[in-house]
């Protein structure tokens, strides 16, 4: 494979596709199979695959270290995750990784740590349309989208959303029940870029759409890490003269 | 006391106050005592105190809810403040409570917490020169200060520090020594407020400095809480007819 | 008159008022006087008002100099406004007063000015239903609002909607014909404070609303002007001895 | 040429180092030409030149619709610059042309037109020594910078810069008079992206500085149009059916 290739772990639960016949209708495989497929035909990604299930999450430091960006779904086991696994992906992000947090990963231990509130929202699930709106058309993430798209079925996540002011909301969405959803929200924590993405409940499918999918590649060339930095907290010698006396 | 007062409660790890022979000179009663009686007498303030060998370090859930501003100042010991205190403290942030992290408290559990990253910064202890620009002269934290304003001693904090984006960066430090820094820094976080400001080594009587306490009264009177908001993250029914189906 | 009471100047092109009996008969003083009333009524506010056809716009450099948050309705004749009186305005925010653009106040000059975008969005005229959401509870400019509210028939303002980055996104608006917008957005320029709210075409009696008159009293508080501060670009003198020699 | 160049255009006042000995002398065909041949020597780049005194400032429709990037360097003549072709520019820029903005240009009317501040500063013309410190390690215009560098010799830009809050510090100056200053800024203004970078006096070599080409080299790729929108002001149709009546 190519050197240049951006390398990519998608992490998923796994458990819906197992557990759940309608989920494992739309995605036999699990999600994180979806993505990745979709990934490698894209050309520009190397993927591996992580889940909750596998040995330390299937996140090793190794599995870790050569990753650029890690998608995350989780959704009802977000518990289950072990702590010390949480403090080494923080590490990798903030080092410069890049992490894309899908759906109900909102409530995920990684994403709130990275951002230190709930993630709280509304939410409902009736299957109805959803209509997203770009909201900074130059933004990578938003390249090649129309002004705006739509899921004919999905579950709403409604405002207010407990996140830290964002650095870029690229997308804003429209429910038909009546909400409104910062649906698309950047962040950048340490030298790692973090998006959030809202759409991609189990029970539809949504990871085929044509659109989530150019924003999930997007989104990935987008948070590739481009750096391996941890500075730690060092003591450090004056460069200048010092007059002043204790 | 006027019901209107603002309830501040100042935490100090107090360690180094009764260890240390130099600090005690300098902060006989400790260095909470020193800034809560300093904002008793501006007037607009009611003190609690609470240190870290406190039951509950001084933070139980009742002081927590009649606290509008926390204040909190650590160095040697943050790894002996209990996870427990550090959720409950940070559920009381997100709810509406503010929080102004003083000097070495960068490296607590509460701020990194709170923001996601490490904190991290370079360091050095030679009692050089720090003078602070005022970047953000119409900031209510900036009330009444001048351009600039000197410390004569004091440690060096340096960049790059490992923080988010800040709201915004009211002050930044030039040392003597050669070294920036973004010394007086906010982020919402929730409904709380949060500052940290970065002067305050133990060693040098920094607290008594009047533009330093001018700070200080500032910010605890921005931070203060104005709401107790914690929603939770509810299912919802629609408020407009739904006509997609599943 | 109390010292302490917020000097607002609310500015008006007051001319759908007298040219068109909807809008007279909704308004039949001018929807500047239905403002500044409510204003009035609500108790810390001193009001003056200023149209376009008085004398330099009524806009004199004694009116601005005595004005601590403007409020600016404008629509059909934004080019009519002399590009000399918008020079002083913006003067003057830059050195403190707070500035409050309403509704299709978004193309006038003085927001553009201060903005540097066009502040073009989308729009359509249908009489339609418009849900706020209100994103940033703890918001000095939703207190006391409820967790959304609604507006019966109003004009849609759509996104994309043309501005930078707004330092706080307070509400975000759902309309009945599909759209999202960012309808209650703040800026900071210089040392003024500045606050878009979409909500307010002229053939609705939309300032009559109490949730809407609750938003225009909290945003004048907010953005009422707390320094007069113009400082230049000054040569100055180093603070530090300079060893270095061209 | 290929396709897939960069298409750079240099703006340079331009008579400096036509009526200066001393700065002929350092940029004998001008700062403009020691940019742009370092920028074609870097080989991503095309590069056109445009001076103040040439037909339409060098800036017709066709440059600008041809240029993925304009570099500003200004200083004793803003004010001939013609607001026609200042409108240009801000029409450009805003549909996606990147904008970097080099020392003095702080002043230039492209500049203070697309932020809507004055752009003012302290100043002081020294000779001193200049720090700069990387903020943002991650930030695409820091790649492959050391974690700070100097120059020996420049002129004092301070704080407070009446600028609106950037997107991102990536830059923080030292000086040795004993000021601090944003040196490097980014912020997005409609499709946009414009940096402002402080250092460049025109009598000190600073454009030949190995590390301020790398900086200008990075902001040109980062700075980069990679849309050109210009999406109007329209009138449009409902999405939704719509009940409410007026």
């Amino acid at each position: 494979m190519s050197e240049h290739k951006i390398k990519v772990t998608v992490w998923n639960e796994f458990r819906h596709e197992k557990e759940n016949d309608k989920v494992k209708a739309i995605y036999p495989e699990g999600m994180h199979v979806a993505i990745g497929e979709m990934l490698k035909n894209e050309g520009d990604f190397e993927v591996t695959y992580a889940t909750l299930d596998d040995p330390e999450h299937g996140l090793t430091q190794e599995v870790l270290d050569n990753t650029d960006v890690l998608f995350w779904w989780g959704h009802g086991h977000h518990g289950d995750v072990k702590d010390e696994i949480v403090d080494r992906v923080q590490k990798r992000i903030l080092a410069g990784m890049g992490l894309i947090v899908l759906h109900s990963g909102h409530k995920s231990k990684i994403f709130m740590r990275m951002l230190g509130t709930t993630a709280n929202l509304k939410w409902r699930e009736k299957g109805e349309k959803e209509r997203i709106w770009v909201i900074e058309h130059s933004h990578p993430i938003a390249k090649g989208l129309p002004d705006h798209f739509e899921l004919p079925h999905t579950e709403m996540y409604g405002e207010r959303f407990d996140i830290p002011k964002p650095d870029d909301v690229v997308f804003i969405t429209w429910y038909e029940g009546g909400e409104v959803f910062r649906s698309g929200v950047t962040f950048t924590r340490g030298n790692g870029k973090i998006f959030y993405f809202a759409p991609g409940h189990e029970s539809f499918p949504i990871y085929y759409d044509p659109n989530i999918q150019k924003v999930l590649v997007n989104a990935a060339k987008w948070a590739a890490a481009t750096i391996n930095r941890d500075s730690g907290c060092p003591m450090v010698d004056p460069l200048e003269e010092i007059k002043s006396s204790k």
